[in-house]
């Protein structure tokens, strides 16, 4: 046998040694305990996706950076081919949102309604090669599919916390906005709607280059002053008012459904409820988040050891009916899961050495401070080892709880907005 | 958006749905946390190796199943190309035998010694698509490399029988053979030494076409009908013999060193100390294995419930050095992840709902009856839930118990041959 052999791992990928696996592991094992609680159930998609689903502009950026399989066999013919088309059928998966629809479109028959998603696995971006970025590389994807209320983003928001605080990370945010509270606030500034995008992208930005490189590249890029001037001064009202939210709900009132807004201080007065003190929920009116399919709540957790985004999400409720013709309301958070290891590699950390589950019903109406009790208690049942799934009402009662009973779930507490005058 | 997905899953691949995957996390769990009681440490490499390294011919057929990687951006020239090779750079794993490997050359420096691998991980073969058999699929190897002594293969076959122990498999059976043994019988028979590989090919088919079918074949490819009966008398005798190995050993002991069998009896007794009695140890002469880097001991599981190996291994001391031109001991088990699984869903399996470690340092001369007791303390103190490293003493054994203390290591206890005269 010549010897071939190449002793490096592929281009821009790593082998991974046991004192990192033990702490990737680690982390493994951690996430799945801790969405468990939570209700969320792990599935697991192909590596390999069709090409023309990768291609499927739901990707962004990411579809440039493919990892193209050849075709195979006879439908393979090298000599004549003269485009890249002809010579592949598939790709490995860059992200774990465009399996995760596939996935749900392709079985939404037999999941649960809504169906609590956690996905870990690796995906492939050919980025050029840079230290400390990976061309394949594990994500970490949690998703609710089928919930249209706000319940989604508070569970997924209170999940994920508790998740890093397990981790023992602390002193980190969760920064929330919402993608048409930026859209009014381009519209009250008086932005045309077809400039939104280009001026979110400059928002951006804010982080790096401040209120004035804002400003001056708006301009740069053809804004009238005034209106860049009205839009900034937004943002630092926001930033003065004791209560940005309340601020802006007042400002927007015209550009804006009082629901959406209602929702959101919702999200986060549950939240603040809730939360253990290792975090911070913070008002973010810049946050933009880059992908364009969500349509509502957007988040990220910043950590403060570490120089960016450590994993973020929001809602999009367009994206499966983009695909199948009829909308499914989605929210979702990915966590960086490789930035987390990363971060507990740096600090030295030792990795160190469930039982009855119950349904919370939560009739439609109950809202507010009730809700936020109602999660409290989740919460304080799950710290005791409990797994509790929370979940609305349905109206025919009896065939849901038959399908939860198919998932494992046989006691269940109901929660009636008439019975929930604390 | 235009309507370009596939609701379905690329060919011959499965999307994996919350009951399966429970399952699967369970037995990922049971696999981890049960090698890591015997000292085995996780390790990743990448699903992407280099097309070089794919076809080194260390992967028999399934060199011919490899999904191909495109190369990319200005490497890549479709219209220009004739030929696979030019537009290719590398493939998808096909096992994980070739990575490790790989993984074990770039690595050897910072990796313990002996180095005791455990590996599960997706790999990818464009098998034609069939029932129950996927074109992705978990594999589970574990290895043990730098041990020349048979204390690998005694420790392979104990943990992995404690693994499908814990899983709840019963009756099983651990079928176990030499391919020096195999060599020197077709020796002893008359076989020229280039026919073997064809003769074992045949004789791998005694199960299905049983020893009358395995002669016809014999005569059939060529060879002569008086050779081909003085060896399938040895099989019929080693049957009919009350002890099979001894009948083999007399039989053989001009055509095969005493040492290797001294040393293949000494795993069967060993074995059978330790063993629960949930599996039986096999001597069966007829196992071949097909890879031909296989050097010494061969095994497979057989399960009653499933027609055909869950899983097997072997030695294979002359790969590491076919790669990086010295060679290294190496020793491995395969389990077959995605049978066990298929087993523990087809019985209806219910998924249910470590502490200190201590390293044995064993002298290189204890064996027999004293390397027993010492295999069958630690099988007890695993019971308990401790973790056993057993390791042969180096010379220099100071040395040896930094490294090991910077594996975790801190309690040891020394095994010397004097001392152990029970």
């Amino acid at each position: 046998m010549a010897i071939t052999l190449n002793k490096k791992p592929t281009t821009g990928m790593k082998d991974i040694l046991p004192e990192e696996m033990q702490i990737r592991d680690y982390v493994i094992g951690v996430i799945k305990d801790t969405y468990g609680k939570f209700g969320f159930t792990s599935i697991e998609t192909p590596a390999v996706e069709a090409i023309g689903n990768l291609n499927c502009k739901a990707g962004g950026d990411n579809e440039k950076l493919i990892f193209k399989i050849l075709k195979r066999g006879e439908k393979l013919n090298v000599a004549d081919a003269t485009t890249e088309d002809e010579v592949v059928d598939g790709g490995l998966r860059y992200d774990l949102t465009v399996p995760l629809v596939r996935f749900y479109s392709n079985n939404s028959a037999v999941l649960p309604n809504p169906f609590k998603a956690l996905q870990m696995g690796n995906v492939w971006r050919a980025d050029r090669p840079q230290r400390g970025r990976y061309r394949q590389f594990m994500q970490c994807d949690i998703d609710i599919l089928g919930e249209a209320s706000n319940l989604a983003e508070i569970e997924l928001i209170l999940a994920t916390t508790t998740t890093l605080t397990k981790l023992e990370f602390r002193n980190f945010q969760i920064r929330i906005n919402d993608r048409r509270i930026l859209k009014a606030m381009a519209a009250y500034a008086g932005f045309n709607e077809e400039d939104y995008d280009s001026v979110f992208i400059t928002l951006d930005k804010m982080d790096k280059i401040g209120i004035e490189g804002v400003k001056e590249e708006l301009v740069g890029n053809g804004f009238d002053a005034a209106v860049c001037d009205k839009y900034l001064e937004l943002f630092t009202k926001v930033n003065e008012a004791s209560n940005g939210v309340n601020f802006i709900a007042d400002s927007l009132k015209d550009y804006l459904d009082k629901e959406v807004m209602d929702s959101f201080k919702e999200i986060i007065a549950v939240v603040e409820a809730c939360k253990a003190d290792s975090f911070e929920l913070v008002f973010d009116p810049t946050l933009v988040r880059g992908m364009s399919y969500y349509t509502g709540t957007i988040f990220e957790i910043a950590m403060p050891e570490f120089g960016g985004s450590c994993g973020g999400g929001g809602r999009y409720d367009t994206m499966v009916g983009k695909f199948t013709g009829k909308d499914v309301p989605a929210c979702g958070f990915s966590i960086g899961f490789e930035r987390i290891v990363l971060l507990l590699m740096e600090r030295g950390f030792k990795v160190p050495t469930r039982p009855k589950n119950v349904c919370y019903l939560v009739e439609k109406g109950v809202a507010g401070d009730e809700l936020a009790k109602i999660m409290k208690q989740a919460e304080e049942e799950r710290a005791k080892g409990m797994q509790v799934l929370v979940t609305r009402m349905n109206k025919n009662k009896k065939f849901q709880k038959e399908q939860l009973n198919k998932e494992g779930y046989e006691d269940f507490v109901e929660f009636y907005k008439e019975a929930l005058k604390f």
